[in-house]
């Protein structure tokens, strides 16, 4: 998505240990307008696929999720990273282990909102080791729901998630996917 | 906001403790086209004031401000419940106490995406005992920046968070505001 390409390479900032910044656009501040435009891809790609259900996890996915819901005309579920008092009743649980933040978190959705006859896309901003997305391709198989793909916004493409992911047959959907990274220079896979 | 009103009687459960469960369409699942409408009515009660930015709190606030934000055509800023290896360089910090989650949680936002030239409004989707919304105010205190206003979809109104708030001069604006409730029938302020 070339609008993207260009916001990373205009806004974005390379970190040592090969974190990307772009908390000005996407992930901390929010370039509403942009989301929209990737919200809007989302739906071109899967397009084709009777999706009825949008699955991210907090907290940085749930507004791209929300924008792209817009599109596809569902419901947003998203997974919690963590045991609330308000979510009784029974869950999905799995463990995901965040790159960002180097903690292992307990992640639930609620029985009630994914049934084996929802036909589900993940949506999340980044794309890295792949954890988090391994973690939602979980619950989705534990509830008996149809897995349609994933949209991501920014994928690290030297990093082994997606490849993972795909591997497992998942159609994979990333909108800009960055095959190398220094401070002088950003790689974009074609 | 009466499709709102309509909305938690038949689909919110009072469950014991003063906890309202909305997490069917709000928090957890989230209802697009409703939240749309949302967006549209705080647009419509803040139609007067010059805002240049929307700042809201991880997580479930987020994707009720990204829709809002379309309407008001200004960035999202949602403050960050806990130090991450992303965030560097000059924040503003608070504490929030989670009335949910029954703790403390540090509370950042980066000094980049607030400056004194903006006009801020927060939004929300509960005020309870108003610990969430009076971090974010006093981080708008710290910036500089003029607050608007608060839009909330939901606020306990036998609780003191909303009533502190607006002593303090801000002007809050909440959809629903519910003056008692039990497992048999909720009250809303006219």
């Amino acid at each position: 998505m070339q609008l993207l390409k260009e916001r990373i390479l205009k806004d974005g900032v390379v970190k040592p240990g090969n974190i990307l910044k772009v908390d000005s656009f996407l992930n901390h501040q929010m370039d509403i307008d942009l989301i929209n435009e990737i919200g809007k891809e989302f739906k071109a790609r899967f397009s084709d696929c009777p999706i009825t259900k949008i699955l991210t996890i907090e907290a940085s996915g749930i507004g791209i999720a929300c924008i792209a819901a817009q599109y596809f005309h569902v419901p947003v579920v998203f997974a919690k990273k963590s045991q609330s008092v308000n979510l009784d009743g029974e869950m999905y649980c799995t463990k995901i282990e965040s790159f960002t933040h180097k903690k292992v978190y307990d992640v639930i959705i609620s029985k009630k909102f994914l049934s084996p006859e929802d036909h589900v896309l993940l949506i999340d901003d980044f794309l890295a080791n792949g954890c988090a997305l391994l973690g939602l391709i979980d619950i989705v198989k534990k509830s008996g729901a149809t897995l349609e793909g994933a949209g991501i916004v920014i994928e690290k493409g030297f990093q082994h998630g997606g490849q993972q992911i795909r591997d497992m047959g998942v159609r994979l959907e990333s909108l800009a996917i960055i095959d190398s990274m220094t401070d002088d220079s950003l790689t974009f896979r074609d």
